[in-house]
């Protein structure tokens, strides 16, 4: 089974236990060869996809619980397999979504932490800084690359352990492991938007 | 007594009771006719500025307790008039900044509401709204405008709680009213700022 998940940047492929990724300007270029079950968020994509019939649509398939007004597929696909957590995925954009007993509650959306990064340096030269990871969250900043840092990661951190009280958190995404680091229990896994693309696949599709 | 405080996108001006502000662009046809005590946190404004001895520095001559690594002077400036509380300047940047008995504790910084907004269309035209300025903190968003405005202005608005403690809130900046808002027990000083520059001239200027 060849799964596709196209966001705003990158394509990320899982065929069986293979894991790659691709640009979306080399997806362009990119001709399936077997039936490719994905996934798509990027609204110039849409065509190119539906015109070849080796590419298969996902969205339709996933029988998810939610009054929630156009959710992102990919979300619905990183919540998909999780009954009751908070759900982190932090890539471009940081979504935040809330399952409890496989009802979605909401969610909410933040920056990625490298749209921050150029947040700042867009405002002033002089706020131009790679991000201190190893910022301490317990002492007021006294220099500008840890008062950036500060900021950002704890801003995220606060927002993020508020909407999960005690609920488990997952996080997935490129900046879903580091993230992770700055709770005692989180769970971070790389392939959970690819679980639940499995779950509808299994669940709508004899293969 | 003039006072103008210089930023990275306009320069205010405070003239007695009169406040006016005009854009970089128009402050660099400006040519004064009498002195104006400025600060100054445009890197590209320095040389012209040290150029007219009508244009005074006032940076030298704030007598201020921090161990912050050069700490901007409009910050400084903000801090000035306060003993205990926290200061926060939402402008093209958010700066918070904690001052207990006369002493800066350190500060961190946040993008401006502004630049908030501008990273989600860059990161895609799906989030590309205006925020909703009446968001419900007390309810997960089921709609992308409130899922942004929620994670803009809760983030914005646990980090700031945080740091406070029982601390008296200042707020100044564009948005600084907007953001004081949230908060129960909170003082917006449009003119924090000048009161700061103006303190600081009565301490060494005889006029």
């Amino acid at each position: 089974m060849l799964l596709c998940d196209i966001g705003n940047t990158t394509a990320s492929f899982l065929n069986e236990q293979k894991f790659y990724s691709m640009s979306i300007d080399q997806f362009l270029q990119y001709e399936p060869t077997q039936k490719v079950f994905y996934i798509n968020v990027n609204p110039n994509l849409e065509q190119r996809l539906e015109q070849n019939p080796l590419f298969i649509n996902l969205a339709p398939y996933f029988n998810f619980d939610t009054i929630y007004e156009n959710l992102g597929v990919d979300r619905i696909a990183a919540c998909y397999t999780i009954e009751d957590g908070v759900v982190v995925d932090a890539g471009s954009a940081i979504t935040v979504d809330i399952v409890s007993n496989s009802i979605h509650l909401g969610g909410f959306i933040l920056p990625g932490i490298e749209s921050y990064k150029k947040s700042f340096s867009n405002i002033s030269s002089r706020l131009r800084y790679e991000l201190n990871t190893q910022i301490n969250f317990d002492a007021f900043p006294q220099r500008t690359v840890d008062a950036l840092s500060y900021g950002v990661f704890k801003s995220i951190y606060l927002i993020i352990k508020d909407s999960a009280y005690d609920k488990k958190l997952y996080f997935t995404g490129g900046d879903g492991q580091f993230l992770a680091n700055f709770f005692d229990y989180a769970i971070y896994d790389k392939f959970l938007i690819f679980r639940g693309m499995k779950k509808a696949v299994c669940e709508n599709f004899i293969l």
